[in-house]
């Protein structure tokens, strides 16, 4: 619970705290945390990027619970937080990439495509009339003939990892790649990675048709989300 | 009854609690679960959409209590919230299928038109200057030779099932439907499966006038409202 | 008298509030609830709107106190509740009205124009910087050889009655047409039954020149608020 | 004195309070009663409009304190309340006037006039950004050979009277139209009715330079402000 | 001090209390009512325009503090309070009278530029987004072989005045001109009787060097500032 | 220390106090007094500006802390406040300046540019969405072979002096002023003086490097700032 | 902790406190404080910029945390305090360098970019609807055969240094530069003088990976980045 001081920089969202913080964007950061968990690795033969789809009825289409998307032919993404604000993070990106083709006849840069949607976000933490984004983003993509992996957070912060996390179990992801991630693996032993490192971030309560898989390969330079049966032998090698 | 330290935060549209969450968008649901209740089944046959219409009065026309609407020939919706809300997002999906079939000659598809309602429902909880919409959609339809049932909220976001409730009796219904559900039936088992959840849902008050069906066949390909009596023969054989 | 706690949710227009309710519409509708009564009852010849104006003072020209407008030559509106407000929708309804002759050479569909008025009235309960319309209408004509009677409300909620009031009188009205309410009835008796309703609502005081009837008449397919001397005869029909 | 838990709704100028007023528009109504006191009285040859401009100071101009207004030829404006807010309507009223004159070649019709300009007055009570008017007029003109008097006040409601008065002495002057108002009466009877309800509103301190007259003749279709010696006759006669 | 209760109707500026007073429009007041004291005559000559500028340090030139100022040929103001406000409102003044005389080539009416002065005014009165003007004006003009002296206030009411005063020292200003004021006199006189009530208000305390005096002539139908040695005649005069 | 009730006038920027003060004005007068000292002397060869530059640390390069500047040849400008807010209003005049080389081929008049920089201020006094400037100048020049000083405020307000101070020591150099200011005085005294006064301001503490001096010459009719040699012999003079 | 009377003035963005002060903007220089810490030093080779990185985990790709930028050939920034602050105002550096060489024809001044940062940062301490920027930026460039070092704070203050610090690290920073600044030394010296104060900020933890140097060189008037071997060299030689 907020102490009853602080209360007048919670409201106004472009606004300091006396300690130089910006609670909006901090609180955005909260919706991130409650979001289910993704990874994203990146190995020898390219990025992998791995989400924990929580389906909490038989009813439900898991198909429909997107977390992992394509932005263009060279460029995933995985995402964590608010599903409408992932949505419409995920249609800006797809633009610009368009934008990229049209233009300049090639390709976007993968570290171009990350810092244009972090201007973005940055945008909306130090303008009014608008909240930041609730959504955290794991984007991987082949640019130059190198795999990069890019995390983003509300703030409009650009990281590069060689494995990294977001959403509820990061904690325990972090734990596990900072352990045992191995820049040298394959595909396969990244998947393996992930897996277990979702495991933990999970309590292991995931099955096959909760994880949803994507990999860009160095190789095809092509970035694909899985189908179920190829991400179903990779949880059964990985139960082993 | 809200604690007095959370007021703050209620009060400005487009701004996260401590914990990450809007609390608009989820006082907003609180009005999607007052409106009465709207049931959807995926099925052999097509999609099925019942609501249970309460008409309060003998002087009330009950057909001008309109809760599942036609957006284009192969696309219904079944509305749950605030009636003037859901109007306004109807109107917006037959005018986004209108300029689909202007622009590319052809029916909009069903997830394209859920994705734009959803994306522009995200809009409302973002910026500033305008409530979320108190509304919750089911919207079925037919694309690509396939049944496709959608349910949005207030937050712009986007599930597919195969069989779903909104509104008051949602809890009630999701229970007959986790127990009873299966997609094999055919439209009259729906229908009665149905039937059986909106009793459920509605503790047994519910007779042939307060009932309003809509199907989407995969054989036809369109959407359409059944008549009265072919509803009423729907409910006599459930009441057997 | 509201508890000092909700004062947030009253103040900003555009707000849920924790049980997803719309304050500001609900307190408009008050508005509307102090207003006089009119009541509007379709029969078998048309549809009958009458509204008692309560003149308070012999000073005032009866006449100046409009409740019932003629919008086009086959639609008339009674209203209820804030004076100016009404007015600003009548003058929207008849400019609605007159784009559509001009627009497609024909009257325009009672059931168009009245959704287009809760469209209009819904706007000013989901934008800030305007509150919602303290009025609610009675829409009453004629479109393809039926009548119809259709009633808003500052939600923008439409519904089509049979036989319905609105205004202080409300409660009492609708109980005397509950038990009393005959579509089978011609102008006469629907004119009948009204006043009745309407002593019902004023404790029996109103006379001759407080009642104000208009009606649109199915043979004619034309609105027409009826002389003095024609509701004069009325009257005291009703009287004896 | 406003209970404390009011304050609320008395700030934001678009809001409606729980009871369904619009506190904003009855406080600028009690700009309106602390004004000078007007009245108006239609007889058999015209409206009268008598104004009582309590001059404070010999120093002062009394022609400089202007409160009866000519719009158009045959339109005249008596107002009270805010005198700046006042101005601005008359200005507004003169605009309107002559735009019909130029679009239509024939002088505005009284009653159009008084509906435009209580349009007009509505919308500063249902839109953010400004406040309701602080001024009541009394319009009195000729159209169509009829002698018309409206009332309006800062809601926007427009009624007409055969005789009224706005202002601190409205009660007072009320009492006394109530009592001996006679339509039949000529401008001489009217202008003493009007003085003795004057007297009545200012317990007697009035005199000659006090009291400003404008009559609108049914006879001449003029309206015109009578010159001090033509008052002073009637002031003289009434006091005898 | 304000009781606690009436800070909300201070803070918003276009508000009624709630007994229907702007208060923003009266705390302008007390502005002017802080203001050097400046007094205005109408005599057989012209009008008189007099000013006590307390010059509070000998490293101040006089000459900049300006408080008379030339409008037009044929006008000129003086002003008390806000010294900012009080230039942009004659710089309003300057551009209006060319705008005049560009369009009709002939010099603006007095009476003309005071209204539009006033109106100006009021507009800050009632939208948002700006405080009124914290500045009353005395205008003096010949206009139609006619003295005028106008004086406004920040609320934009405009009054004509055979002699008045604004500023700290008004109450003792008008106590002097109500007893001893002659519409006969001439100038010379004039300017005597305006000495002597600045001396009363500014309790003896002014010289030569102090005080500002503009005239505008009826024979020559112009305005103009005295110079230095001409004022110092008439106080001499004066002090005898 | 602001007692607690006053604390609703000071949040919102355009609004009076009941006292008729603008205490935002008089808030951003304190940023001014917080300010490092300036002083402006006029004298028989022209006007002065000494700027005492207390430079903290060694690594700091004094150049950089600019706080005389030149606006075109003939006028020169001294800061005291917010250094952001100075530069910006310094710009401005730079700009007016060229302008007025431009539209009329002749350098722009002191009193012309003072008051154009001081309606610009009064502007952010008047109008919500900015906060007034928190600096004062100190505008030096040759107009018409007459050497001009003039002083502006956040207000707005604009004065003429024949020498003044702004910043920290403004009581300390006007109490040298008034007592030794001799307007007879060459440059080289006038300079003398001013060193006295900063001396005084700053209770001594300022050696050759922290002091900026700029002259307009009336025989030159040009600004320059002096070369920090020049200064040096001026403070050594002063010293001895 | 702020005490509470105080919070009204941190709410607001454009609006002082009663002791003339600009809390948001001292709240921003707080963001400031808790960045990583960077150092300039001027020296007889050019400018070097020494920014600490410090890496919390192996996974992070330290190039990704980027804190030196090149601006143009000729310049470079180094930042602290919020990342995407910083990328906002590196992107409008770059554009105005690259509208001046499209415009001019040659490279931007120096301090002519410094400026245009700072004046663009003051506008978001003036205007509202904004916060200001987070972030400190240390200018480094050549222009005119001379090396400059410019320092900028989110108030829009622009000083030039010898030699500097910003971030957490600056007070410890200062103290190494003070005592031991030496503008005579060359660039393998200015580098040692920087790692030892970088040194004293991070309390002895930080390793070559998370040094990251940039020079501006007088001879060649071209920025650049070193390669992380030529760090470490300096590193090693520095360590020893």
């Amino acid at each position: 619970m907020q102490p009853q001081y602080q209360m007048g920089y919670d409201r106004a969202i472009t606004v300091f705290s006396p300690d130089g913080r910006l609670y909006q964007v901090e609180y955005a950061r909260e919706a991130v945390k409650r979001g289910t968990t993704a990874v994203g690795i990146k190995c020898a033969d390219g990025v992998v990027l791995i989400v924990d789809k929580r389906v909490s009825s038989r009813l439900l289409e898991p198909v429909s619970i997107e977390k992992i998307f394509r932005i263009d032919t060279h460029i995933g993404v995985a995402s964590s937080g608010l599903v409408g604000d992932a949505r419409s993070l995920v249609d800006r990106a797809r633009v610009e990439s368009q934008i990229n083709r049209v233009s300049y006849d090639e390709p976007i840069d993968v570290e171009v495509l990350a810092k244009k949607l972090c201007d973005h976000m940055q945008v909306y933490t130090q303008f009014g009339g608008a909240r930041p984004y609730g959504t955290a983003l794991l984007i991987a993509g082949i640019s130059d003939d190198e795999a990069r992996l890019f995390e983003t957070d509300p703030s409009g912060t650009l990281l590069e990892y060689k494995a990294t996390g977001i959403g509820t179990g990061r904690p325990a992801v972090m734990k596990v790649f900072e352990d045992e991630y191995n820049e040298e693996a394959g595909f396969a032993d990244a998947i393996k990675l992930g897996l277990k490192a979702l495991h933990a971030a999970t309590e292991g309560k995931f099955d096959v048709n909760t994880v949803e898989i994507g990999v860009v390969s160095l190789e095809e330079k092509t970035f694909r989300k899985m189908e179920p049966e190829e991400v179903k032998t990779f949880v059964e090698q990985y139960e082993e």
